[in-house]
């Protein structure tokens, strides 16, 4: 944390040494590239597990799937208990022809064409998510690319640019050749301190010329040069057509308001990055692959969790079928919960003092993600958008584009919301779903006037809202983590917890899987009599 | 071209007002977003051809394929005379069993695995080339996506970071975060002139620090901020796999390397920013789909052009038949010619001096290009990239992973070489193929060290050395686009030239139909008599 990227001359001699060690080290584990990318190294291994041990697992969203699957390899005998009547938890898409019925009663019956569908939880896979992308390939679940960050869809700010979205490849080139002239300016005018590793002055200039796409005396302007990057005014083309022509450059005062380099930013973080993925149809393939792979697995839907009991024998776990209110109980000798902590911290939950303080300890985000179904893919043929996303700081935060079937006719379904902030996203749980589409409906055209002249139909899921969720995701403090992540973490007598929220990357389907490793693992190595 | 981003204060009265109409006049004419993405808004609407017209078309590439297929909807009668074999020209794909001899004798076998493929020529369409996307829709040409831009992947130098390969998200929010702490420096000490729009200092400080992801002193630092961008050397995971922590830094001297921006531009250009795309199978489809549209089109195949004739009536060429030598005439009323100036510079061909001038004046470029397949896709398998592109200041230049079937097993061809500078060109063009896959080995193991224990085969294309070519792409000078782009594009008599040479954008198939239309157009009003 102490690494220096560089230091004036004088602070050298005092810093020098400190960060070495960890670089060498760094740079041995990254030989093949491999350190950081993920700590998963590939499926557990389980020994034989002691013939007849049952273990019952609550929830049959993707970490309670995994653990079913990997247990049963070794031999456990599994049972999962499951709020609803289909297996995925988040891992979900809806389709035409589905409802769902939110608290506080409001259904919404999804009306898209056939084949188009929505992922109201997770919508997105990143390169270094190597868990997911294991079991994905070990599932025969099909992948195709998913495009988060494509240049050539907008940034949009009611305070900037007089409120015009603005192409994502022009603001950046913009930005960036500014400040990159800006600071040539101060190196050639100002006495600067050169940083460490500069030898030159005439070094750093060159870079800044070369980066920035600046002129030879150190300017970024409008010219062919800097439209190899941002783009033309007048694309080159064939025949008399004329020749290439630049665009005029972007303002300097409305490119550096907080909420454009916000907007480019949110495109740039590590797990948004390309290479991405999807599975073709739908993200809840990939739970729909784990039931069919399980052949046999009971699975009890319609089964409301209400107590977890445990004793030095054994778990029972009571339950309340949702349909005809009948309460039954189950026991085994091992449980692997993945109920959210927002759920666990209102049933009867016999654990240790500090279990159920972490339990209490967490909030969950309250995002709201809607779909809308339009007429045909304006973005793609009007504006020459496929796939990716852009963003806005209105409360939707962004618009992401389809990332299949490119060009095809008739109707596409866009997320049209995300919302991020939490006071937006309570606000837009308060509405009713009609109410929902109508907020969405008057910003998004303010980046596609299109909007309402296409729409077709939407559906919204407030997380707040979500029976059996009650959020999105865990919102772990650093304070709430530092006190009781250990707590959630590691096996409670005869239950331990795996999900998402038992990790460093909740919302992420890769923190479900990783954390349901680590369960299983916890589980066997207690349940084969080795020492926690 | 004079437009200015920003000026200081006391540059502002006199610049004031420059800048202003050409702004306002883009705004508008970006109100749907689609000025400068294309000069092509849809196929030409020709009226009915005189009835018997006759147009000869020389090269069965994509220029001449498109100008015979709209030319026939328009009524005209329409023959190809091809060189080779096959249609498409450079929209030409590689595959299992295919024969390629080139000019010096040498003929490579490709030893491909069923299904895989290498597109010597085109092998990606920007989302701004309109019309190449247009006759693929119209066509069914199935597209995917086709991921140029990878942060995962490397860029290397030989002459920084001790030869090692560097992630580029890693190389980019280094050397971003360092100059935007830089010029956060130089701001915080200095005596700067604020640019223009900048009202207060601590305004452009607030756009730096949170773009240059800055910490509370204005330092760009290894820590779980700047891990957002950069990665991290624990990634975030689940269970009890421990916090995650950012890795070092890279070494700022090295960061600055001309090598490494220019790695860093050469994946951000206009022409390479997502979203891109391929056709499914092979580049080639585009060509054979043409061909399949059009029923009964007349191609002769293995027919050499060494004369084009022409007077007030009609245009006459002469042919040799490649297999048995046979010469033969066809006359026309018409002629579109597509073969490369590097191939027509070569024949008798009866124009004006000023096109017989410009056919001199036009170098062609001598870039190759090496597919080399691997027994697994090891670049996927243990170093999490999926497509995109490696780059290194080597004589390959570059690396591009295959965009298709991500994680499946077997065999995988990647493009192990795609020579840009001329130097570089000319060595591998002088080379033995055989010469040619142990330098692109040798360089490509510097990146990949698995290249030498997975290598299976590979096959060069050294565009001098394509007989039908002898040549990759045309070179315009500006100068020479000064003094002889309007005598190429301009109909000479009864014929007139068309592709990608013909163009803006030379070597992009965008580039080829936009001038083929143009040409076709010309052509059209010519021969409905109406002034040219």
């Amino acid at each position: 944390m102490t690494d220096t990227p560089y230091l004036t001359r004088r602070q050298l001699l005092k810093a020098i040494g400190l960060s070495a060690g960890a670089t060498a080290m760094y740079h041995a584990m990254t030989a093949l590239g491999h350190a950081g990318e993920s700590t998963f190294t590939g499926p557990p291994v389980l020994t034989k597990a002691r013939p007849g041990t049952r273990v019952v697992i609550l929830g049959a969203g993707l970490a309670g799937l995994l653990a079913a699957y990997e247990l049963r390899k070794s031999g456990y005998q599994v049972e999962i208990i499951e709020y609803q009547n289909r297996p995925g938890g988040r891992n979900w898409t809806l389709r035409s022809g589905d409802r769902y019925t939110e608290l506080g009663g409001a259904t919404q019956k999804v009306e898209f064409a056939e084949g188009n569908y929505f992922n109201p939880g997770p919508w997105r896979i990143p390169h270094h998510h190597r868990a997911v992308l294991h079991y994905c390939k070990e599932l025969g679940v099909e992948l195709e690319s998913f495009i988060q960050f494509n240049h050539n869809a907008y940034i949009h700010s009611n305070d900037a640019f007089a409120g015009k979205p603005q192409r994502w490849r022009e603001v950046w080139s913009d930005l960036q050749g500014n400040l990159t002239e800006l600071l040539a300016k101060a190196l050639n005018e100002g006495q600067m301190d050169l940083p460490v590793g500069v030898e030159e002055r005439d070094q750093l200039l060159q870079a800044l010329q070369g980066w920035g796409l600046l002129d030879e005396e150190y300017r970024y302007r409008s010219n062919l040069y800097t439209a190899l990057r941002r783009g033309y005014s007048h694309a080159p083309a064939g025949g008399r057509t004329g020749p290439p022509e630049p665009g005029p450059l972007l303002n300097l005062r409305d490119l550096l308001h907080p909420s454009i380099w916000r907007g480019l930013n949110s495109q740039l973080v590590y797990n948004a990055q390309p290479t991405m993925f999807q599975p073709v149809g739908g993200m809840d393939h990939i739970s729909k692959a784990f039931v069919r792979t399980m052949d046999g697995l009971p699975i009890r839907y319609n089964a409301q969790v209400t107590r977890i009991a445990q004793d030095e024998q054994r778990v029972t776990v009571t339950y309340k079928d949702t349909q005809s209110g009948e309460v039954s109980q189950v026991a085994a000798d091992w449980c692997v919960c993945t109920l959210p902590l927002s759920i666990l911290g209102q049933l009867e939950f016999q654990a240790s003092d500090a279990m159920l303080a972490a339990i209490r300890a967490v909030p969950y985000s309250s995002y709201v993600k809607i779909g809308m179904e339009f007429r045909r893919r304006f973005w793609e043929e009007d504006e020459a958008i496929y796939g990716g996303t852009s963003v806005t700081d209105q409360e939707i935060a962004l618009i992401s584009y389809p990332n299949d079937r490119f060009m095809s006719d008739g109707p596409a379904v866009l997320l049209a919301a995300y919302t991020s902030a939490t006071d937006n996203s309570l606000r837009f749980t308060g509405m009713t779903p009609a109410e929902r589409i109508d907020a969405a409906l008057a910003q998004g055209e303010r980046i596609h006037p299109q909007y309402r002249k296409e729409f077709l139909s939407g559906v919204s899921v407030a997380w707040h809202r979500v029976p059996w969720m009650l959020g999105c995701r865990a919102r772990w403090s650093d304070s709430a983590r530092h006190a009781h992540y250990q707590a959630v973490s590691e096996m409670d007598g005869r239950v331990v917890l795996a999900g998402d929220h038992v990790s460093y990357t909740p919302g992420w389907m890769e923190g479900a899987l990783q954390s349901s490793l680590d369960a299983i693992e916890q589980l066997h190595r207690l349940a084969q009599g080795e020492a926690k």
